[in-house]
């Protein structure tokens, strides 16, 4: 259940009505490992294994697919928002490692380690010979909305998909965080042993941050396209990882913020 | 600085050119208490004193103006991305009273207490009898929007406004970061002693989350206005906490979706 009904009062040019309205679900998911809290995410209930395993991979806690013994919902969390991982016998993890985003506090060695310098994580650079036409990509936004059922029912949700370099849909998830959506398609990369995904496009519904370029690059993807506008520090990290990110791609325009040689212009 | 030029390749309508468009800028800022870390967000540069101050309030950490001995940005990170909060004499913060988003860790003492249940954080009921005419809602979208000149050269901008019941605009504020906009005009709030903000409207431009929620009913806002959609747990929390929460507010509509005696229709 993606969505929710609710009750709303309708005001429409002077026109009052009850009505009753589709909302995006936002809840909190808690993903653990071997019955350990490690992070709290709001989410859109749904694919959430594919949000934990993908969470996992590009916040560099877990490399493989084989890392994982068993993914699977917390029984006792009757309201489905808690995720139990497992890993493989023989594999742990360095919670340190933990890009922390939000809160860090005094008490915790892992935030006495946190630094502003931590935020920009080195990956080596994307490595991919890919290289695509310009109008192909203009097509892919709407591909993705087409596969993205719930948004027009409630304005509410953000998309990312995964394409192929012949513009074939690989997989697209909604939630009502950007971040969530790339984490779930590139979670279901990593369960179906897909990644890297070094000749594939991310396309994201909205706005590209530095967050979701270091999820993609995580992934080695070397094409992002993003509907709306890329950030700064978006376009900064993009570049310093040869990574290509093209912005404000609809209605027959698009921009092209670096890696200009992966696209083909006619 | 809230925006930086980078060069570009614009393609529109099958004309390739180059370009210089203005991209809004995502910087982490550290936020300090007596020279500990105690968080980061990635925000837009400016008004980052709002910022620390708004966020500190909102999370619960500080009960007013006078906690603060001083708010200065730490000249020791060149790149003006940490800010010193130094509390006034005898005032202590309890950091694990922290709501922590994003990630935790089990090494963590704090960590430790983190629940699902520590995110729906428990308020006192809005309480207001404040009451407003519909069509001066309808007007405030568009008057925020005056208020925010970024958004038009970058498209990549939230905006928060904070306004009386007569419809004028106290603050507005512009982050890439939604709730980072609602922390700064909270944070205006609170160091110009205007708080409670009990007979005001908030105004953000996008949609509107739980958090956002949460932060506007911290300082007692009655009435929260979203641009675009609400989510499920925003218009439960909303409802919970007797707060008015007006969504989709544009082009002479509206939904209300609780608090309905407040809004006054013809």
């Amino acid at each position: 259940m993606n969505t929710a009904a609710q009750r709303v009062v309708r005001w429409n040019n002077t026109v009052r009505s009850h009505a009753v309205d589709e909302l995006a679900v936002e809840e909190p998911l808690e993903i653990r490992i071997d019955t350990q809290p490690v992070a709290v995410t709001m989410r859109t209930p749904g694919n959430d294994d594919e949000l934990a395993a993908g969470f996992l991979f590009t916040e560099g806690l877990v490399k493989s697919r084989g890392a994982f013994r068993e993914i699977r919902l917390n029984r006792r969390n009757r309201a489905g928002n808690s995720i139990d991982v497992f890993l493989a016998s023989g594999v742990s993890v360095h919670l340190d490692q933990l890009k922390r985003r939000g809160f860090i506090s005094s008490s915790c060695g892992v935030c006495g380690k946190e630094s502003i310098r931590a935020l920009r994580k080195k990956f080596k650079p994307v490595r991919s010979r890919l290289s695509v036409r310009a109008e192909l990509l203009l097509d892919l936004p709407n591909h993705l909305r087409r596969a993205q059922p719930t948004f027009d029912r409630t304005g509410g949700l953000h998309a990312a998909g995964i394409f192929t370099q012949d513009g074939g849909l690989v997989v697209a998830r909604e939630d009502i965080g950007r971040h969530n959506a790339v984490d779930k398609v590139i979670g279901f990369g990593l369960l179906n042993d897909l990644l890297p995904f070094d000749e594939h496009i991310l396309v994201v519904s909205g706005r590209a941050s530095f967050e979701i370029i270091q999820k993609s690059i995580a992934a080695r993807l070397p094409i992002v396209c993003a509907v709306s506008a890329p950030s700064s520090l978006a376009v900064e990290f993009a570049r310093a990882n040869a990574q290509t990110l093209v912005g404000f791609i609809r209605d027959k325009r698009m921009n092209v913020y670096g890696g200009q040689q992966r696209v083909r212009f006619p």
